[in-house]
């Protein structure tokens, strides 16, 4: 009997945005696997490890994929190639696996890299998570879209000119792997006529948590954080 | 001391997404407020009604808004109104309230025209949810986005044109609000030669779930459904 691969979507940040099955899961489950970002060659905190800390009871046999955060997508291929072997294994003994995922695991997750490897041998079940778009209109009490609007989600990585095309067909907007990008941002959106509208968010439902306009934030935003632009018609 | 406003985020439909907080909110608190959706002048089920249904503890006041599910944008004005009113007399008199709202509150969610309407005079707080389309992608294990890639959130009320020119910007999209519409968004992707890698979504998360190529989509697709078109990089 084979075991599940599990994508276990943790949410935002707050332990208690975890759903009652991905807490109940991550009780049972005896293998865990998650990102744990390197700086400097240095391991940092593992922000999925520690939204399940509260939740986990008894031994765990823990995985750790160490992943540089750099431009280049191709460098994670072989760690991801390692891990998903080595959870092919516990699989194949008929252990449960779950991979711990912040936020939701399909959005931006790390996890599809593992689900892309291992999906055609194993039984794969994912657990959606409540992303962090939803918990940063939660925080500013921002409704994102109503009745017939549409809403893109931007990476800021992306060009000048790819995410001012992306604006100018849609009402609302979240923008989202600010960091440094965040200067080019403010740019487009003043190009626009849309910064006054710009609510930037970091650390959604976690320690910290701001809310500030778009123009009183940081040059530099950290990798949780994110703009909202919306325009919803609540009359 | 005046009572808090909850816009309470169930989840996407199964009772078991529910987050802990949210659960622990529906425990306590003595007033919950929902959608009924009416048909031919008779309330139907309420399906965050439903999905709070196995976290609810002891007596509470229910008070239920019966909309029609109809075009016209403003019908429901007068109904928010009244029932804003309603919830204003609660929590003025100290007791909490948590309005119910399936999938997340923010995303197309019927709590922002009660928010909109109680904010600058109450302490309201937003519980994000699971939303339907993180949902929907986990029933298919289907990654939406990854590194750079942008997504559109479309509602398939909008016209051709509108849905195309959104489309065309991002490669990835999901098409929400669907019913008879997904003949229209049928054509649509077929126009752009982008049918084939869309995949339907029916009542995700719920008994009856379907995934299905969406050329084996029915052609009136009911409210509970969505399309995702993704094109994520997983290599």
């Amino acid at each position: 009997m084979s075991g599940v691969l599990y994508g276990l979507g943790l949410g935002p940040g707050d332990p208690n945005l975890v759903t009652i099955k991905a807490a109940a899961i991550l009780r049972h489950v005896p293998v865990i696997v998650y990102v744990t970002p390197m700086r400097n060659d240095k391991p940092t905190v593992s922000l999925a490890r520690s939204i399940a800390t509260p939740h986990l009871i008894g031994e765990k046999k823990e995985i750790s994929i160490p992943i540089v955060m750099v431009s280049d997508p191709t460098s994670g291929r072989q760690i991801y190639d390692e891990v998903s072997n080595e959870i092919s294994g516990y699989l194949e003994s008929g252990q449960n696996v779950a991979v711990l995922c912040e936020g939701d695991p399909l959005l931006y997750g790390s996890f599809m890299y593992v689900l892309d490897r291992l999906k055609d041998n194993h039984t794969v079940l994912t657990v959606p998570g409540v992303s962090s778009l939803s918990a940063a209109a939660a925080a500013a009490n921002l409704p994102l879209v109503t009745r017939n609007q549409s809403l893109a989600i931007i990476p800021a990585t992306l060009s000048e000119d790819e995410i001012k095309a992306r604006l100018q067909v849609s009402g609302s907007a979240a923008i989202l792997k600010l960091g440094p990008n965040i200067t080019k941002v403010k740019k487009v959106l003043g190009d626009l006529g849309r910064l006054q509208r710009a609510i930037y968010i970091e650390r959604a439902s976690m320690e910290g948590e701001k809310v500030l306009p778009l123009s009183d934030a940081p040059d530099n935003a950290p990798y949780f954080s994110i703009i909202l632009i919306t325009n919803a018609e609540t009359d």
